[in-house]
């Protein structure tokens, strides 16, 4: 199949997902809303959410503006390699990106209330309305990228003459899915955790008022703040990650040089395409396998969603083998086959280890929850023992993925085991954006006073997405890793395409490995998630307090708000959390692209002065690799340390070790807050740090390159 | 000046040092021990250290017997390029650094009491005996390792007649000395924190008796942690460092390549062996500038320990500069004379951001103070942001001195950076032994009911204690980082000493940077001190544990205990510390051995099979690199947040935010509780784990390269 008719099916495929979206859309919005009071407490989470998506976004544009011009700006110098489809591409990335960021939060704010009605009627009922509205998101956000990145790339090849230098401007695509991607996460996470953390502190600990109690002035901000956060953010973390590591693969096809040889570099394109184009429709197919029966457990709930996932992974890895063997790759099919679906397989295998170690079901997070039972302290130090550990299983299998994909298909194999990791997104993201809306549904439920067995239901459904959340998180922490990996590849590739010497010319290995600047590089590369995750703890924390002080003053000022008689004021605390978010997400957003345009432009700088003995390209991929490994450790420690804290509190919560109000709950409570910006704040971002890092490299690789000519 | 001169000097040097610890023996022996309640204490104490130790010695010398057994069988292996002389030099490395722990300790716990005593006269004398104990550990510490090395490589290079060869089996003291580091760091701070959380959790918590109390059963355990941790455990890793740092100098002067043209070889191994001779005679000098007088507060304290760094820091670059001058160094003498003093400058400025981030009187910590009104929760947040946003000073420290001593002398100034950072150890070192004792004597002075006004000037002694202490940490992982990194260097030097083909030929840079078992090596490096770090905070966890049930035993059975009639049981306590300590400390020692070892031993199997596609020898390289990256940071996080929580506890205890009891100071004591494992065993021991991965692999180099014969 060769690339035009690779295309025309993906854009078929893009167009059915779209349409597929669209018809999920409906069946969301054609839902019963319940009472007047749901009603308004769904219109103040959507104005709360609308508010925030629009600042966020107003914020953005400017900066995607600047980096546009700098971008065209770049494009125009004298041999300066780049090309003005790259501006194109990142405008195009950032719109899609905040489209499917923007779709996802609109349908997930209106699912709320609607799965809050549907579970009066039953519990399938609300899992359908809310697993719908999930897959409105993922559905859009693997359309858009697909369709995106595959009319992109034609028309470019088109334009270029250039298979190669139509690869580099794809890259733009990317970065700017990314650069909607971190301030998405970043903001979004300070604004959920400082509205939960806020609204906790006060309302459950001073106040002694159940979570979403209505009185509290918090409490729709921290709804708010689901969404923006865990819907939203996740939405455009992901489409980064998918559109990324289809782009790697595209480039790692052109540039890699394996499939010179035997004339398969076609083919080598188009199999990622092709690979993501059935992940999409075999999603669509999945996704209607997931219902579940009254009165079903937690087992049964959680049973429903594997059976699409699972279903969707067999399906796919079936399709993967067809693909490999029919497209002309000469003898490296099988070595092909084998990459891909080595990155699915590490892909089921990293949620399943995170549930491992997050769900009270499993020895780790049951033994976090006895701990509690020795104070504070305790539980804080087994946490973070706990998350530490687990970072054993995914590195593990993210380094054998690495092995097996290389040994099969180079570097290449590296990109289409991303692809493979990601293929089942459409699925996969569903389960993940299903989680908030549940979550809200049973905030919804507990504000309007439905009656107990409602929220009972609800609770049955936020719990299973608590799990599916923290197995989402799993899944885009390895599949960032594989992403960047691959994107790291294809920058270290493109650094030295047409022979440019940005590298220097062949040496000994010895020398290459103690080179300082590099090995420098991997130091500050390890050192910014660090950094970056310090800054956005730092600001949780900030945000967070002056959430209590407004709270504190609301319950001291306004009348009657303790007895119901005075109305709180919301919005004051959905302002504050925006504020707060908008204004402290732009410095490790800029951090995040300025340290590799910085380097780039002192490494091409120094180039032959006394500068270039501290700072040369080399030190760039030293950042990344070093970047690399230090985010993957810190993200998985803090995103299942996170986790387990949480589940830990609600195991106890269950009624086990004393239950609520016990000492050990309240230690349990404290482990919960440290976890709450782990696992939702800086965690996650520390995905798009990476990824980031690498892709803003790969955009400017040909700058680089052509300063470096051949020697 | 030749080598056989320059081991002359240093011997007298070490002599004299010998001398000197010994002389200053006898004087801190000769002092009053005070009454006999006093002296029953400190007898205890004494006895808790003496049978800790000899259970921990017991069993490393069965792990030591083995390891020379395998390392003396390895050199006989025909064509395995490893010489006899490894075992030789792995045995002495071990027993100077037992020695020295041992001999740091036996005075330690003889010097509190007398100390204790000493302050009932006047603050000076409490400060000159404590000190003066100080200084008999470090002087012993530098003194051992200067002959030791000085002495065997003399010989060696007799018996081999060939200086490269004398250097590699040089790196088996090293690792001799890093064997006995790893169990007493990994060891002693599970022992000193298992007591020390354990006599807080129930004394101070439950109890609600003071801390030092002599009703509380785990008292004495608590007061023998302190010196089995941070005396015997600080010495053998300063030690070590000490000691690689001069091996990877005169390794790297061998290899390395530069001095070869201009015949400068000997001289630049003489070079270290003088800077530490001379730094050795100075710090002796300067230790005699350390007194104060009467009513001196905090700051003058610190104003003496100061004067004495400062005077020993000014006096050794005069020294290098004079030595670098007139050594035969050809044109490369300034730029040897930069590298080396960079690192000098390197370990001041590290100690200096060290306090700065960890002491009260300073912003951070001041805020982290007022952040525990907002409860546990945030103070454990801001803590830890506290700690990874102070990796930024070291981390750009150690990057700037890197990137400036290889631009002036290549890898061989990484190695001298570190010589530099370490010359006046002599000193340093004295000034953070010196402060588990003055710790001690506040306990004992506590515990016999001495007037007011000794208490005052103990915690006085103490608390400059406690600064010295962070700041030590901060230099001991800054040295750990620089000599780790010397080291490995030094490995991959070697690795294709000969022409070995153990890292394959000249390649493409792009190639090798995307090697994929580097880049997976790198990834496992990375990995190791998270799985190291949680294995030692679960097993200081599992230790307190166990005895806060036996002192909730004690309490609860032995009649009186409360009023002062009954006598507790404190051997009991020590019996259970230890115990825990010895069987936890196996685990992590043997995977920082073993791992190095193992991966060196498949990457030979693997050679030209399947399993060479997934493990070289370039893999190790990787993990080496990777290691050093995570657990610089790690170590740097976990170091200074465990200081700040501390600092910002003792900050409300000194009656601010409302003082002892109240709300903030409870979050404040969690934070503590947090931090202590953070500070004194899992961050101290990763600066083992970095240094015992490369020296271990340096040892088995020539192993690795011979079977990789050149192409």
């Amino acid at each position: 199949m060769d690339m035009n008719s690779a295309v025309t099916v993906a854009v078929v495929a893009g167009v059915i997902g779209l349409l597929f979206a669209l018809y999920q859309r409906s069946f969301v919005l054609s839902q019963d809303e319940g009472s007047e009071r749901m009603k308004q407490i769904a219109a103040a989470i959507q104005r709360g959410a609308q508010a925030f998506l629009s600042r966020e976004y107003r914020a953005v544009a400017i900066l995607v503006l600047i980096v546009t011009v700098a971008l065209a700006g770049l494009s125009q110098l004298p041999g300066s390699g780049m090309s003005i489809l790259t501006a194109v591409a990142f405008v195009v990335g950032a719109l899609a990106s905040g489209l499917s960021g923007y779709i996802g939060m609109y349908i997930a704010v209106r699912a709320n209330v609607r799965t809050a009605q549907a579970a009066s009627r039953s519990l399938n009922r609300g899992l359908r309305v809310a697993f719908a509205s999930g897959t409105v998101m993922s559905t859009m956000v693997v359309s858009l990228a697909l369709l995106g990145i595959s009319l992109l790339f034609i028309t470019f090849v088109n334009q270029l003459g250039d298979a190669a230098q139509a690869a580099s401007a794809l890259a733009g695509f990317g970065f700017g899915g990314t650069s909607i991607a971190i301030f998405a996460r970043v903001g979004g996470g300070i604004y959920t955790k400082a509205a939960d953390v806020g609204a906790d502190l006060v309302g459950k600990t001073e106040a002694g008022i159940p979570e979403d109690d209505p009185r509290n002035p918090a409490t729709i901000a921290d709804n708010v703040g689901d969404n923006v956060g865990d819907v939203a953010g996740m939405g455009s973390d992901l489409f980064e990650s998918y559109a990324s590591s289809i782009i790697a693969a595209i480039s790692l096809a052109t540039t890699a040089g394996i499939f010179v040889d035997d004339g398969s570099i076609e083919a080598a394109q188009v199999f990622p395409i092709l690979v993501a184009t059935a992940g999409l429709v075999i999603s669509i197919i999945a996704s209607f396998l997931v219902k579940t029966e009254e009165g079903a457990d937690q087992e049964r709930l959680l049973g429903s969603i594997r059976t699409g996932i699972y279903s969707a992974s067999g399906l796919i890895a079936v399709v993967i083998i067809i693909l490999g063997l029919s497209l002309p790759f000469g003898d490296k099919n099988i070595g092909i086959i084998i990459a891909t679906l080595s990155g699915l397989v590490g892909g089921v295998l990293i949620g399943y280890f995170t549930e491992y170690f997050t769900a009270a079901t499993y020895g780790p997070t049951q033994a976090l929850s006895a701990s509690a039972e020795g104070g504070a302290g305790i539980v804080v130090i087994r946490g973070l023992a706990l998350g530490m550990m687990s970072t054993l299983a995914p590195v593990i299998i993210v380094v054998l993925v690495t092995l097996l994909a290389t040994s099969q298909a180079g570097l290449y194999g590296v990109a289409v085991a991303a692809v493979g990791m990601l293929s089942t997104l459409g699925i996969t993201l569903a389960t993940d954006a299903y989680g908030p809306v549940a979550d809200n549904a049973g905030g919804i439920a507990e504000m309007s006073d439905l009656p107990e067995e409602v929220r009972d239901r609800t609770d049955a459904l936020d719990s299973l997405g608590n799990t599916t959340a923290a197995t989402g998180k799993g899944f885009a922490i390895g599949s960032a890793a594989m992403t960047a990996l691959a994107l790291t590849a294809a920058f270290i590739t493109a650094l030295t395409a047409g022979g440019s010497s940005a590298l220097g010319s062949a040496v000994n290995p010895a020398d290459l490995l103690l080179n300082p600047q590099f090995v420098t590089g991997l130091f500050i590369g390890g050192l910014l998630p660090f950094v970056f995750s310090a800054l956005t703890m730092v600001a949780v924390g900030d945000a967070a307090q002056q959430i209590v002080e407004e709270v504190r003053r609301q319950f001291r000022e306004i009348k009657g708000i303790m007895e119901g008689a005075g109305e709180p004021d919301y919005e004051r605390c959905v302002a504050i959390s925006t504020d707060s978010a908008i204004r402290q997400m732009l410095l490790p957003g800029v951090i995040a692209v300025g340290v590799p345009v910085g380097m780039a432009l002192l490494a091409v700088v120094g180039k032959g002065n006394i500068l270039g003995e501290f700072i040369a390209p080399i030190s760039l991929v030293g950042v990344l690799l070093g970047s690399l490994v230090s985010a993957f450790m810190l993200a998985v420690m803090m995103a299942n340390a996170g986790g387990a804290w949480d589940n830990a509190k609600k195991h106890i919560e269950a009624g086990n070790l004393g239950g609520k109000g016990s000492d050990a709950h309240k230690a349990a409570v404290v482990g919960d807050t440290v976890g709450d910006p782990f696992k939702d704040t800086s965690g996650p971002s520390l995905n798009i740090l990476l990824k980031l890092l690498a892709i803003v490299s790969l955009v400017i690789a040909p700058l680089i390159g052509s300063a470096f000519p051949p020697i």
